[in-house]
């Protein structure tokens, strides 16, 4: 299916030198979609080079005018830039231009600016973020990431039900198995939200498995797990600080000296191959449910290949029509709400 | 200085089969130091074979004649089983024989039984568990690591200060960084118990860095960070998962295939000077604080080695005579509690 991806090419630590070759990589590799690069008129044309002629009607430049900071205060993005590149690519999808948008900037101007325009679907308080980790077997689907902080029960069931529908529309598997993140297998272990949760859960109707624990994650347990905010974002955050400490170590190991960096060149491929496996670029774009439209959060510090994995991601999003899919599961599980 | 430790041998996944020979391990490296064999005489006494002559009075059995089980009702473990080697362990210390209570078994139950035999000290309204994990530059301490699921914000200050006290005793740095672990760096962020906590932390006297996130960790950017015990024991088994999983996807690819393995071959010291590095092991044995008396918790699935490690770090908060240094960090640090 054609599908046109709104991009805020400002956002992120590195702004349009990694969003506009993302976009033409993107381009390249699905010769059935369009993008609408979306920014400074003035900044965005003298990057196009060729493009134009390359790519003709499937891009195209939208201007704005300003520009969301990764610091900048969230009444300030959300009540003053009302031209930002941000709300401009939301606005778009809002209007049919585009399918979904998808941005490396602040996540919390992301989340408020995308909930003011596309608001969320009925049944769900709270918007939340989604994300793939790799696992031994393959992949799992984690939310929250960070949108919600401060949980109550019923925000849990609603990630459940969100992730299961998630997870069935974009791995086409039905009844996807759900775990609920907590510090113990046993039932009675875990905080009161988590325990509560878990009562609610196994009346939802939902495939549920039951607790699960963070090293569950990467054994790939259950298709989802399911968690508040704040501890999804610290197990992802600490991931990433375990793996980067790892690599250093790999590195300082192999550069010890002449022998060691011997070694290296014959392990080259070998590490390559292990690099590839465990680059989290390949799983970088969260996606920010549940929205009438889809908006991906791209990691902030996210390179050229980083970021076309999240074009990438918005791409077979909107291809599986991801709001529309979301909105009946959840109107066929507002019985469990 | 000469320590006695008493060792429940009868706990964790292994029983004595792993704590017997890892306290032969421990007093083979602590010449000055003894053990106390806690569990039933009659598994016990014929795996000592020529132990006795060896060590002479450095060693001794000391008979229990139960064992909490891992999955134990609580209940169970601390009302009914009075002679378990968990308690009668926990009792040695008390009564002066030994100067720290070592086991591999049931988290819960030991933390019951230690604070119902060796009592919080003033000041602490629960008790929390530390531990060390790896960093970039060295290692950080962490705490809560489970003990504590639903805190407030007074009882994250009070981890702070335990946390503290132990890093100024075991690493013999006065004043260590405390970094209180948060979503985001900025201080609007964090849930309502987080952002209490961090105003209390800035009032205490203590060297408050401030928020840090999940990569902190593994940076090593403080020298203690500070979470409820949710949340660090999502962080830790989280951390497991990930790197079980990255030591699977290297073995995977260096057996691929025989060119794979003779790669294997030439980078194996680089691969065993690496795996020495991240060896989770040596990071084994969890202090619970803040206790009269010594008791370190070591994984339910330690080896030999881990086990060992464990030891080592009983003796040497022992030797650092922790509870007394932490009761007197406590006493100074009142006011701010």
């Amino acid at each position: 299916m054609a599908v046109t991806l709104a991009i805020d090419c400002m956002g992120g630590d590195h702004g349009p030198t990694v969003t506009v070759p993302a976009a033409f990589d993107f381009l390249d590799h699905d010769p059935d979609c369009a993008v609408i690069l979306v920014g400074r008129q003035e900044v965005l044309q003298p990057l196009l080079g060729n493009a134009a002629a390359r790519f003709g009607a499937r891009l195209r430049v939208h201007h704005a005018s300003e520009t969301v900071a990764m610091d900048e205060p969230l009444a300030t993005a959300l009540r003053v830039k009302k031209d930002s590149s941000m709300r401009v690519a939301a606005n778009l999808v809002k209007s049919g231009e585009a399918e979904a948008a998808i941005s490396s900037g602040n996540t919390a101007a992301l989340m408020a600016i995308s909930r003011f325009v596309l608001k969320t679907l009925p049944g769900i308080d709270r918007p939340a973020i989604a994300s793939t980790l790799p696992t031994i077997k393959g992949h799992t689907y984690v939310l929250d990431l960070g949108a919600n902080v401060d949980c109550q029960p019923e925000h849990l069931l609603q990630f459940a039900i969100m992730g299961a529908m998630l997870f069935t529309a974009l791995e086409h598997k039905e009844r996807p198995s759900i775990g609920l993140l907590n510090i113990g297998e046993e039932a009675i272990k875990g905080n009161e939200v988590v325990k509560q949760a878990s009562e609610l859960l196994k009346n939802s109707g939902l495939n549920f498995y039951g607790n699960v624990e963070g090293d569950d994650i990467y054994k790939g347990t259950t298709d989802v797990v399911v968690c508040d905010g704040f501890v999804g974002n610290v197990a992802l955050k600490t991931s990433e600080g375990l793996a980067q400490m790892i690599s250093t170590f790999l590195h300082e190991e192999f550069g010890r000296n002449l022998w060691t960096k011997l070694a290296a060149v014959a392990a080259l491929p070998v590490l390559n191959a292990f690099k590839a496996r465990v680059d989290h670029r390949r799983y970088n774009g969260a996606s920010l449910l549940v929205l009438t439209g889809i908006v991906v959060k791209s990691h902030g510090s996210a390179d050229v290949l980083a970021f076309f994995c999240a074009l990438e991601r918005a791409a077979e999003a909107a291809r599986n029509k991801l709001p529309s899919r979301i909105a009946a599961g959840m109107a066929q599980a507002s019985a469990a709400l």
